[in-house]
């Protein structure tokens, strides 16, 4: 099973414009500090933060309990001039586990509410035995041959995020999730996906957007090795030592 | 005039995987800081940087010139373990500014050379009396009403990227630019669009994502101020002081 | 018994004068950010650290074991241009534990040497039983109305300094450490230092020195909560709820 | 003449303990992060900022002027959970420069004043015709074979510091000023200190420590070019250019 947290800035829109907008600058400054420190956060118990909307953050976080989670909201409040709120869930696919930390945020009050603060709220957390996360690394073949060296940069930047708009699209629809992590490379976290299900699925992308996609999947029981393992796969396409376009690495007996 | 950096790291795929793939929310923070630090050091001169993709940063650096740029390349070198190069253009478009930008970088050496080391091609700078920077603010009507507190987060993902690819085609076609900055907030830098094609624009990708898209749209000789002008009027219409979904504040006589 | 790690920056002066001096704000920014970073990843497993020379740093590091100091030793080299070497020593003093974590770098090579890179050097660990740390937060009383608001910044950051000076003369003559961690507070690792000895030792400085200080003395299984401790214990007497210049409390049944 | 800024968090001990004492690692890396942050945003003009006691910070500012200072003010305020008051003092020397800017803040409010906040008072600024900084920057011979791989991190430190203070009072005596940097190294802003007072304050130092100082001296318009010019000086002392414990360099004509 997979634990998703999903992390929510409290009251931000009204923040960021209070008493007038605030520099745009300043901003952007203060959420790539907290991406950046939440990847820190998470990372030292071996999960993993994607920035989804950098105002609502994805994390992976199989083996972390009340009080890690507690400790990093706690930390955030000292050292920003905003809190956040937290939901866990835990479930076989990460779309489903998503779902459920989504609720478990909602149900502490709406994201522009002035009187939510702080939620913490967890439906459940995977215990060891059945921890175990895949994430697939997914990029597109020959990036900076056929775009970013000849293309202008916005003009790759175009095609890099048509693909990540498809492949969020699709992988939502087999259970998965989608998320950029820079360059032409995408993760996806995608426990109960077979290696032929997304395949199939990197096709149907192929076809709609003109690239060819690639991906490792790794399999493990904590997210930072099951990105390891994807790594690794996908290192090993690139070199030519395997003839596909998908490839499973799994650390687990 | 608008003046476009281009700021990309030197040979940064291959740097990811050597020796082995390196840890991914090592990357992750390593990307987020040096986004922060970047738009540190523009915007300590007026300037803006939007992540782009990351390793492809773009920046709108009027009123910066060549020690400006120098120094901060300096700067990056002294605090991480990869450095970056950078290409300048200016133009009437942000759209052709940014072209000439990477036309800069691409004389210098491929993306993924390992010869190309530090470069800091300048095409041309806008000088003070044509510098003249036009920003719009865009966001999405009531994104937390309508999405972020009732469908799932990764759902409401979806929406926010689907938007943005259709909004950075719909803008580059008429020669500007478009990139996500969080939440559901969009910043298009767009000399020369007018008002009346803007607003065009924006009912294009309503029509084809189904949300109601508003723009404030700031004009100014810098790219903070311009930022701040859009602040303002993104504010005004959501205030309800302003009965269209588009409006232009001027800060210069 | 009480677990200390040297984290040292390998080949540190040398890079710093290479190719030719690098700029000092560059420096000081590295320096403080690595002490930072380090102070999150220590700090997520209950640690702290003191930034002591910034080229040398010390943590307190009960409950981490080789595994936790590998993956942050891994993640600096990832994303910054230097990398660090660590030793562990564990001993019934704070003052005896750095010798022996002094001791281990040192037999994996010089400060300044170029072969030296990533030592991890542990000659023991801390087990969960045996887990106990002491630490008092020491301050100057009223510095503000004695000392900030009346003398000029750099008056007063002499008299702050002569007071820290006395502290670490003192304190490890007891077999303690001393830091300084910002505006007029202190914080002594202090394992095996009664009250009564620590009183003494504070009011040895107060002669020598001219100055009042009271120290909040913190006892718990990890550094984190001895911090917290002792922090109690200061608040403590600031509020006149204690009527001694030390007290302690402890957090173990 | 030399323009120094001092920079004071507001209500900083008051808030660091409400609505309890919060968690030290949290204060280490705001303090740390926020000393980071103003090192590049100073940086980013050409001056330089020590960190003295962490909540003052004393920062050289020539050729900064009021909307420099106000940027950097509001920036603080939209990225940390506390504020930031600055003086800003002009004189022939750094001593009296700093007295200057300390009068300029205390006359705002007391620094646990809660009712003072983001003061900016500026005395005066230096012109460019008469901006002139000259930093002195001392380290100690061969500190690493004497005491780093030799003695214990700890009593290495005890000397580092022991040499910081003696620094301290002996150039506020003849108008300097005197930081401790990281490693064994000091930097002292000692505008119409000549070299043969300044080798004369060393030598006293040398005799009250024990230790061998020596010190490159940088002369120029700016903070970070004295701070360069004085580096490469103690650069040519280390490397034998030099048969003199301090040389001066000035990059003016």
């Amino acid at each position: 099973m997979i634990q998703i947290t999903l992390i929510q800035i409290d009251n931000y829109g009204p923040w960021t414009v209070t008493p007038g907008p605030r520099a745009e600058p300043d901003l952007q400054t203060l959420q790539s500090r907290l991406y950046g420190d939440l990847e820190r956060e998470f990372g030292a118990h071996g999960g993993i933060v994607f920035f989804n909307r950098f105002d609502n953050l994805i994390a992976i976080s199989n083996g972390m309990d009340y009080d890690d989670h507690k400790l990093i909201q706690d930390s955030i409040r000292n050292r920003y001039p905003i809190t956040i709120s937290m939901g866990v869930g835990s479930a076989d696919t990460a779309y489903e586990a998503q779902k459920i930390a989504t609720e478990m945020i909602q149900k502490g009050g709406g994201a522009q509410s002035a009187s939510r603060c702080e939620v913490l709220n967890i439906d459940s957390l995977v215990d060891d035995d059945d921890s175990y996360v895949q994430i697939a690394h997914i990029d597109i073949d020959d990036v900076t041959g056929l775009l970013t060296d000849v293309e202008t940069a916005f003009d790759t930047s175009i095609k890099v995020y048509e693909v990540l708009n498809a492949l969020m699209v699709e992988l939502s629809q087999i259970g998965g999730l989608c998320f950029f992590i820079g360059g032409d490379n995408y993760m996806a976290p995608s426990n109960n996906i077979s290696d032929d299900i997304l395949r199939d699925a990197l096709e149907r992308v192929d076809t709609k957007t003109g690239v060819r996609l690639k991906a490792g999947i790794g399999r493990s029981k904590t997210p930072a090795k099951a990105a390891d393992m994807a790594d690794i796969g996908l290192e090993d396409i690139r070199a030519g030592k395997v003839d596909d376009t998908v490839i499973i690495y799994d650390d687990r007996k």
